[in-house]
This record gives C-alpha cells, sequence and structure tokens, in this order.
C-alpha cells in the first residue's frame, strides 16, 4: 500500500505544527500510517524552499493552486492566515483533494456553507483543526456523558480566555479588523468550545449572546494614530441544548494572566467532571456513589488507559503536550480516509460552528434569543 | 460603658452560628466589645430554653414580639425561617432596636424595599447576613480594585454552586415552594454572589437572565405523590455594571459535586484575581509586572497581614472557618452602632439584592434586558 | 449535673485560643459541656484583669499556685512559655486537678516522664495541646489506615515547615535558646508532626536524625552584637515504624514562604491519602480500585459526614478553621474526664513525643540508629 | 553541511521515543539540525526492519557492532536494555562515536568509571537520557538559583514515586533482579532526581541512605513460585551539597496511585521553588519581596519567554509533553557536538550518579553517611 502525499499551505505557528505533526504521526502510530510530506507552500518562496528542506518536504513552492493540483497530493492542508482559508479549501476540495483546514473555515457563515456543500458533493475526508478535542482525556470525558456515567446532564459552564490583547499597548493588528480577525474572541477562542461542547453534549438549539469591545481603540504601529478596534474581547452566551440542558460560555482575548484557559464543568445526575486545559493531563471527575465520607473530586491523570495516549508513551502521568495533540488530529483524518467513515470535527462541524458564531453575533445585535436548530439555521437568511 | 443587649430568634443552623458569634466576639476582638446575650427566643419553649442554658442566654421565650419589645434588647438578629424574616425586621426597626437578619431580607422586592425605608427613618443599624464577604481575603479584593493596583477592570465571573438539590430523589420539602423557598437558587445562592459582585465593582446597572428548573418535579415526602417544584434549579446571568464592566453570573443548587463553590474570576489591566470559598484562605491575584518569565497567579494565604485575621490566631496560614466569617460579621455590626456608620451589607444591600434578584427572574419571563439602575429599580411597578 | 470549672493560666496567643474554645464548646456542642470559666491567671495581674472581664472569666489573678489550689478549678489549662510547663503541670497534678497543657509538655525527657508518672499516679485526665489531630480529616485518615481501607501500609512521608525564622534578619529571641525553645524546629513544629504520626500508624521504632542550624549566629535586638544561636533550624528524620513501614519526616523553621505546611503522604497497598494542613478542609485519597480509567486521587471537603464537623456547621466544604480545633481538643478533655478513657494526646503522649525528640538530637550526636521502643527509651540514659 | 547521522539501538519505549524525537528535532528547531535517521538495529531483525520504515531510518540490522562501527553513523543512541548498555556504549566511544544513551549508564560504579575514562580519552561528546532536566522550567529553577534570585539556599527535599510495582500481585520480573534491575527504586527512579539535584544546587558533598524491600517476594509468572526479590522498593536519603545545604530524597516504585510524581522544593534566603513532574508545565515560586499582604507562591505556566519552549509552540500555556524533552535532550547534544561544549547530562553526570547510587548503598549496608565528594568517590575501593 502507498501512503497518503500531503501537501501543506503556510510555514507560520500552525504550518510548522502541522509539519511536527505530520513528521511524527508514523513513528508514533506505527508504519501503515506513515505520510509522504510532498508539497510545502508559501507566499515567500525563500521560506518555502528552507523549511522543505528542515521539515523534509520533497519539494517546494509559492503557489497553492499547483499543491491543489498536484497528481500525488492526496491531503492538503491549510495553514494559512484566516481569511484565506476559504478559496483554498473551495480549490482542493474541487480538485477532489481530502482537506485538513485549520479553523476558522471561513470568514462568514455562508462561506462555510458552500464549503461544507462542496466538500459533501465531493466526498472527500475533512478535519478542521480543533486539536483541544483530540485529548485523550477529552474523549474519556464524551465517554463518560455517551455511556450514562454522569446520568442525565443538568449544566453546562464552559470558557476560553486568554491574554494576548490584554495589554491596552497592544498595537492595532490584522486581529482588529472584522475582515480578517473575524469575530475577535468568539472567532479565535469560542470556536474552540463551541465545537467542543457540541461534541460532548449534542447540538445546541438556541443562544443568547452578549459581545464586548473593552478596549475600543488601538493605535496604529505604523502611523501611530488610534484606531477604532472592529471586533470583540469578549463573548457571553446563555444556550440551551437540544436535551434541555442549559449552559453558559464565556470568551476573551483580554482575560489577564490567563494562557490557555479552556474548560469546562459539567454536571448530572450521578456525576461530574471538570477539564482545564492549562492542565491538559488532567480531568477532574466526581461521582455519587461509594461511602459518602469519601466523596470527591478525583484527579484522572492520562496514561497509557486512555487511547491513544499509549502510542505516544506506554508509562502513565509522564505527559503529553499540545504538539501531540496535532498528531492524533493527523492520524484521525488519516484513519477517516482509510475507512470512509467522518471525523468528528469535519466541515460540517466547521460549517455549524460558523453558524453558531454568526448567531451569537446576531443575538447580540438584536438582543434576542436565536433559534439554532440545524434546519433553523440553514433558513436563516441572516445565518445562511 | 454597657455593652450592647442581643435578643436572638430562632435556634436552628443559622440562629447556632449567631450564638456562637456572639459568645467568642468579645474574647476575639477584646473587652470593648463583649455582647450581652439577653434574650432567646424560639417556636418551641423547651427548645429556646434548653439552648439559652447551653449558649448562655439570660432569658428565653417563644414570644419574638416580646423579645423585639424588651428594653434591655438592643439587637435582634433574626434567624427564622425565610418567610418570617420581613415582620419580624419590621417589629425590631419599629421598636427601635438594631438588626441583625439573615438573608433574604423578603420574599419579594416591595416587603424589601417598605423595610428599607422604615429602618432609614427610624435611623437604626442593620446588618444582613452576607457572611462569605466578611472574609479578610474579600476585603484584600476590594482594596485591590478599588486602589486601582489591578488597574481597569475589564470584566467579572462568578458563580455560587452547591449540590444540595442535585439528587432527583431528594424529596420535595419547603425549599421547592416559591412562597418559602423564594426563587429557588437564585436567592438561596445568588443574592450572596450579587451582593459580593456589587461590594467589589460597585453597582450592575442592566442585567439578563435564564432560569432553568431540571427536576420539574418532586415526591411528596408525606403523600408520596409527585408535586411540581415551583422554582428553579440554576440561573444563568449576563450583566453589565455601571463602570461599563461586562459579567455573568452562575447559580446552581444542582452542581453535583460542588458544595460551598461561591467564587469568582476579576480581570483588570494592570492584574487579575481568583476566589473561591471552598478554599476560603486563598486568594489568587496575577499582576502584569515583574520579570515576563517570573509571572504567574499567585496564592495568597490568609494571615495576620490581612485585618482582622490577626484577631483570630497571630500566626500566618492556619487558617479561618466558616464561623469565623460571623464574628466578624457581628463585630462590624458592633462597630457600625458605635460609630454610626452603616456597614456594607446593611437593609439597603439586602434590599438591592432583593430587587436584582426581582429583575433577573423579570428579564427570564420577557427574555430582554432589564435596566437595574437604582433609580430604575425604584420606579419599575414590576419591582417594588 | 454541674458543669467543670476551669482555670487558665496564660493570656498571650494560646491563652486566648483556650478562651475562644472554652467560650464555644457548650454552645457548639450543646448544653452538657458548657463549661464555667473560674479562674484567669496571667503574670501581669491588670492583663489578667481586663482579659478575665473581655473573655468572661469569673475571676482573675496572678499567682497560679492559688489557680492549682483553687476549689473550683477542676480543670487547669496551662498556657505559658515553654520553660513554665513543667512546674505548672506538675502543681496541678499534685493538687489532683486535671490538666490541658500546651505542648512542649517539658524542656527534658526526664522531666517529661516525670509528669507523665505522677499523672499516673494521680489518676487524673490530662490533654495535650497538639490541635492539628483534632481535625475530623485526620480521623478520616486514621480510620481509613485502622479499618484496612488502605490495605498493609507501605511508606510515611511527613514534614512540618514554616518560615518565621527565615529572615536571616530575624533577630535573637527566646526562640534561639536552648533553654526556653528547646530544640528549635523540631520542638516547635516537629513534635506535632511526631505525635500524629504515631497516632495514623503507631509507635515509630527506630530513628535517625539529621539536625541543622543555617542561620548560626542573630544579631541581639539588645546590644546589637551577633548571639550563637543555640537550637535547630532544620531536622530530618529517617524512621522504622513498629510495623516495619519505613518513614521520613522533616521540620524547618525557614522554608521560605510556607505558612504552616504540617503534612504527609502515606501509601498503602490498596490506597493512599494525603494531607497539609494548609488545605486542612482537604483530605486526598487514591483507591486502587475501580475501572483504570478513571482512578485518581480525590479531594474530600470536611463536611458533616465527618464528626464532629456538624457541631459547627450542618453544610458541607464551608470550612472549619484552626481555632475550631481548639474547640474539638477542649471538648475531647471534658469527654475523656466524663468517661475515664484517655484521649489519644494526653500527657502519656507528649512524654513519648519529648523522649522521641532526645532521641533524634542523640541520633544527630552519635550519627547512630537509636530504638525508640517504648521500653528501650524507658532504659537509654540519655532519655529518661 | 552536512547533518549528523544516528545509529539507533533498540525498538522499545525509549528506542521509539528517540526516533520520534530525532524525526521532529529538525522541524521543530530548523533546518541546521536535521539529523539523518541512518541506522536501525534491534535484536529481532524483523522488528528492526519494520521500524526502520516507519520511523525513516535509511537501514537496519541486528548487530550492534555493526551499527557502532558504520562509517556515516556518527552517533549512536543506545536504548536497550540496562545491563547492555556498558558494552555498547563502549564499543561506541571506542569506535569514535558520539553516544546518547539510556540511564543508567551501567550497573556498577566501576563500569560507570571506565566509560566516564574512555569517553575522556576518546575526546566523544555524550548525552545520558534524564530527560527530565531538559524541561525549560527547570532551566529557569537553575538560573533563578545560580543568579542568587533566591538568595542563598536553605534546604532542598527531593522526590520521585510511581507505582508501577506497588500492588504485591504484579509478578517477579527483570526488574527484581539485581543484575538487570539494579538497585530498584534507586536506580529507576533515584537516578533521575540525583543528577537533577547537582544540576540545580551543585555537588552532593556527604549522604546516608536507608533502602527498603517491603514486597519481598513475588511470584514468578513462569514457575508459579514464589520468588525473592532482590533489590529495593524504597530509597531514603539525607544529604549535605558542598554548599552546606542539606537536604533529602525519596524514591518509591510503590507509592500507590502516584505515576510520574517526580519533584522538589528548594528553599532559599529570598525565595523558594516547587517542582512536580506530573505538572510538568508549571513552577512555582515564592520571592520574599513585596508588598507582605500580596505575598504567595504563584504558579509560573510554561511559555515562549522560558527557551525553548518556543520552538514548539509560539503562544504561551499550551504545554509541552514528555516526549518533547527527549526532543530538547537531541537538540542539546547536537549542539553539544557542532561546539565541543558538553551537555550538563553527560558521561561524567552519569558515572558520578552511578557513584553516588553505589554510596546510597554503601550506606545503607553500613549504616554510616558516606563522603561523596568526587575524590573521595574515586579513591573509595566499594565505589569504583
Amino acid at each position: 500500500m502507498s501512503s497518503l502525499g500531503f501537501g501543506l499551505i503556510g510555514t507560520g505557528f500552525m504550518g510548522k505544527a502541522h509539519a511536527i505533526a505530520l513528521r511524527s504521526v508514523g513513528t508514533v502510530f506505527g508504519e501503515r500510517d506513515a505520510p509522504r510530506l510532498r508539497y510545502l507552500v508559501d507566499a515567500n518562496l525563500d521560506n518555502a524552499k528552507r523549511s522543505a528542506e528542515a521539515w523534509g518536504f520533497a519539494s517546494a513552492g509559492d503557489d497553492w493552486a499547483a499543491l491543489c493540483a498536484h497528481p500525488e497530493v492526496d491531503v492538503v492542508n491549510i495553514c494559512t492566515p484566516n481569511h484565506l482559508h476559504r478559496e483554498m479549501a473551495m480549490a482542493a476540495i474541487l480538485a477532489g483533494k481530502h482537506v485538513h483546514c485549520e479553523k476558522p473555515l471561513a470568514l462568514t457563515a455562508s462561506d462555510a456553507v458552500a464549503l461544507r456543500d462542496a466538500a459533501s458533493r465531493a466526498e472527500v475526508r475533512t478535519s478542521m483543526g480543533f486539536n483541544y478535542m483530540c485529548n485523550p482525556l477529552i474523549t474519556v470525558a464524551r465517554e463518560l456523558i455517551r455511556n450514562g456515567e454522569l446520568g442525565e446532564i443538568f449544566n453546562f459552564r464552559g470558557w476560553y480566555q486568554e491574554d494576548y490583547m490584554a495589554d491596552p499597548a497592544t498595537p492595532f493588528s490584522w486581529r482588529c479588523l472584522r475582515s480578517q480577525g473575524g469575530a475577535g474572541a468568539l472567532a479565535d477562542l469560542g470556536t474552540h468550545l463551541i465545537n467542543m461542547a457540541e461534541y460532548l453534549l449534542g447540538p445546541i438549539s438556541a443562544l443568547f449572546g452578549q459581545l464586548s469591545t473593552v478596549h475600543t481603540h488601538r493605535k496604529d504601529p505604523v502611523s501611530g494614530n488610534s484606531r477604532e478596534v472592529e471586533n470583540e474581547d469578549i463573548a457571553q452566551i446563555l444556550c440551551k441544548f437540544s436535551s434541555g440542558c442549559p449552559g453558559t460560555m464565556e470568551f476573551s482575548r483580554i482575560a489577564t494572566g490567563t494562557k490557555c484557559d479552556l474548560g469546562f464543568e459539567i454536571f448530572g445526575s450521578k456525576g461530574s467532571i471538570f477539564f482545564a486545559q492549562e492542565r491538559m493531563n488532567e480531568l477532574r471527575l466526581y461521582e455519587s456513589q461509594g461511602p459518602a465520607r469519601l466523596r470527591g473530586f478525583r484527579t484522572i491523570l492520562a496514561g497509557p488507559q486512555h487511547p491513544p495516549y499509549a502510542a505516544f508513551c506506554p508509562a502513565p502521568g509522564h505527559g503529553l503536550g499540545i504538539n501531540d495533540l496535532k498528531v492524533i488530529e493527523v492520524w484521525n483524518l488519516i484513519n477517516s480516509i482509510a475507512s470512509g467513515e467522518p471525523v468528528f470535527s469535519d466541515i460540517r462541524n466547521g460549517c455549524r460552528v460558523q453558524q453558531l458564531s454568526a448567531a451569537v453575533e446576531l443575538s447580540n445585535r438584536t438582543r434576542d434569543w436565536i433559534n439554532v436548530e440545524q434546519r433553523a439555521l440553514d433558513q436563516n437568511a441572516e445565518l445562511v
């Protein structure tokens, strides 16, 4: 069997993360999955060439369309700035390639819907870069819920907070532009958690949102003038899941002191769980059973009993890192291509997250609850 | 100088907590403050007599009106079931007594307003039983905010979760009745945090609420029939403070595994703080200064440098307990009577919390934001 | 029945803690136990009078011998500087009084043995001020071990660290004198943990110790001269319990940043526990059972299911404080007097701790292991 | 420039970890360092071939001597069972190859000394697999100490606990044999911490040790008979550093519930630090400065301000994993070869750790303190 050929677009933060993952996945999971690193493209040809050599790609270039068309490229990895995702993903899909796209899928819900439908017609396998979901402990969390080990689910509290824009002196950048940074914290951070919430608890049926821009102006580093920030620092959401379970979600890019504080608490009739990404190797679990005097939240440390941890290390408690999650993400896509079964966070999920994100903005504008059942979303003229 | 005479109504959980505090406050803080335990009343005369002997009260009875009228009673402590607070507080105020009332002040906003106005006319000193606020570390938190040590405040996240109603098998009780248990989790738990939020950040100007009853029916322990629960298990709130700062608050009485999980995160331009009552001797602080490689959230352990901790123990890190907070609450009232200066959580705050709570319910009904500036509250026919 | 009359010697830190406890114990535990605060003595008569009034003692004086002889005093509480404990305890015992003595019982092992033997002959009930042991969660820990719930015990790691002498600039004081401060960190801190270790695991049979004085000289605050410190900052101990279980213990008064870091880890064949006093309302438990993927250390929060927590508060997770432990200590002695059954930390334990402490010093001198079985201790001329 | 050729011996747990690291190091750190994966050897030829294909090695075989002699192999990575390290390392050194050897260097101190001296004569660069040391936060810890930011160091407390042999039912294996498993927990776990202690605080000058075998017999899985375990479950050490600082170290392979609990506390006159591997992305720091009311242990989260974290991820708090430490270890060796400067944990450190380990065993036998200054070690007939 010949392994899959990968073409990677972009050599920045995420491009490098994909490259590390593509280099490691075969070693970590065994020979069947070793990908061929076929083609690397960057807008800057020198960058592309230098990185291709360091990262072990067979060829390099600066024309992403050529990459999408290349016969030995089976999978296209899209790691470019957000506003470029749409057209690259569409080109790859139309060329019949499988697609591994960093989030967001697109900057508008309607663009996302077009991609979703194109991918469906092309029958290609896709994956979105929601890497936090690939944590073995998130799989445990999902199983606990799906197996009924937590009983009926009462409540969901989720958040994702960082502080990369907390300092008022941080200058104006593309992140502050609606056309490039999308809906700010909601786009950067919120999409990760919204997707994870639906992965864990099933679809959200209605939501209500409040968006806030605390730093309304920032200094343009070129002109030195104050410029108006076009998107929001904080998003706060009330929601209901289709199951009837209520929830809250909160996202901030100005949460001073937090670095990667994505987390959730989920309360059920038989137990509860707590997760926070800054301690990504820990899942806290409470079970409403056993002697009352000995109950409490326990801290489960990731180990080989939590697949696929053992592929990385046979010893428990030694710790996975953020880059390992990307290796799992790549591996999931490889398996999806082999089996024909979609991964959870494929382009449909990427599209839905985009629609939910648009619904939050709509709610903020109208100050009203929004029905976000899939049928309603697809019929809401403001969200497609 | 003759010390103050106290009359205590109620010998249950909170009555006992007040008695412990009244017994200890003189010893903890020194001779000036030693109260006279003058009169103890309980609906059950035997209970009253037995407890009076054990707790050191000079006399006992079953007539709370007589207690309120007694010439040697200077302060009336109201520790009865919630629905009795209103008339007892009113009687005490009209008799010119100072009042120390457990929350809630009343079951409706209009009753609370009547008490507030009566207390104002009578010029008595009052205190509400918001004991968590009396924590020396909450004082530190407030100072950090008021002094500007955290800079401009960006965001508030607060919560109060317990699990005393989490088990669906917990039978129907007075807590499930609107007439006695008020607005459920919002009343039991939320009022503590709403009051604390305003103590820390100043007034809330607008809010939006979602209330949910997960366990809609419970079994009546007498009849064995299923009865409809009249109030809510979960309250979720979006808000804006007058300062412009956005916030969220969430309350649940069915948060399996949590026992006294009242807490908050407050993010500012110069730093952030985190507090959670289950670790009431710890305050977490992040400061955006010093070498970047050494920054992080620190855990401040309560000690004698945090007044009035030293009155309890001269050694740091030894730990205060929940009953110590009630001692501080009593001491604050004694000082307020001596100085004529109101405490933060007096009857005005108790009334405002009642109005804010009503506003949350109104928002939940109307699915709309509610203006809760004090003037607006007092003019909103649905909230007075 | 007439309640017990208490006579308290000393109005400092521990005197006040005893007074708070004596004032509260009846209220907390119910009428049967309400003590009479009969007599308060301090070397300074004004202090004694002022405190007696504030704390509710019937009479005051400056003659501790008179207190010991007073016919209405049933129990003598000794809260004076360490070097005075011996003669006061002996006088009280010889007067047939029950004794509640702060640790250390005496400054030498031979003095402690004399007191132990005198108390035994006098058939009085005694209690030593090892308050940390009175924590309801320590009772849980002991039960887990005694009931076999942790299986065979493999290993003990204990420590007690504070930083009250960490700063080299802290001046010379009585704490630095062998005649008053005893063996430094070993005496101040170590005795608490040594006693707790034997409470939990049974007797230690052999030990080996290393003592270190890091700050060998400190500045005399009066003369301004450098004086040699006569006792040690750090004690480090290897030991074996009679059960065969090995252990380590470590004590430091210069552990910068720690405030009340008394704690232990105990590992068994079926489970393990972890405790640390700075989070005194938490006990961590690991059980080697249940599904492997869900195992982990859980945090048990103190609650009413852990007697006698419920006497203080009926709600779980609300938190006891350090002063509450002293209330339990007083209550234990009251019950001991009523029942004739000794408490765990009575004068025999206080004596044994003194002997073990002497054995550590002997080991440090001889650089050899010391047999500390009780028979060997009593026959070791250097330890009696 | 031609990159280095690597030959890897062993395809088990550590062999795979080296392979992952060799595959990633060029991508993570940039083109200059991309190694050539030249040769993979395993005792089982099929394993070798299959793994070579999956991991990207140019050739495979079952003859490690041929690998050591291969002209295109510049560095030999030794990842075989412990008792094979010695002869492989010696062959590689004598062939003039650089050596990257998993610990232990050898099973006896004298073998280790022979290797140390051979490497010195051959002037090859070496690295031992003490991967925990490669954590960017350990570099921060060392700098804090070396720069004097913690002031004078008072005390060291270190430990390394796991529970892989805690269950008495775990069968007899090579780990229980002195000839293969060495000194048990001391060899498996202790060597990591001993090396780290000297990395942080400089050389240990004297030590005293207690070794304990709790599970003295285990069932042979083949014969079904009970066999005597030849090495120890627990090692407990008192020590002094050359600086005069006292320390303790404790190692256990039967610490039920712990998974990778390597950690330390270091107390100094200006501050203290705490580290525990199970939360490897956190370093706790206390500084004795700033306002007293705001002091506390802070948690520093690993981020790009802690080199070389940024090579893995530009965003803070996202988390490194155990395999990333091996990448850093490989990178350190590559840089060492380029610069000619030794890494800290080279073969000299590996030898010293072996000698210190032997000294602990000697102390346990003689029940005496052992002088472990390097000169004394090299002259102690029992340790060379």
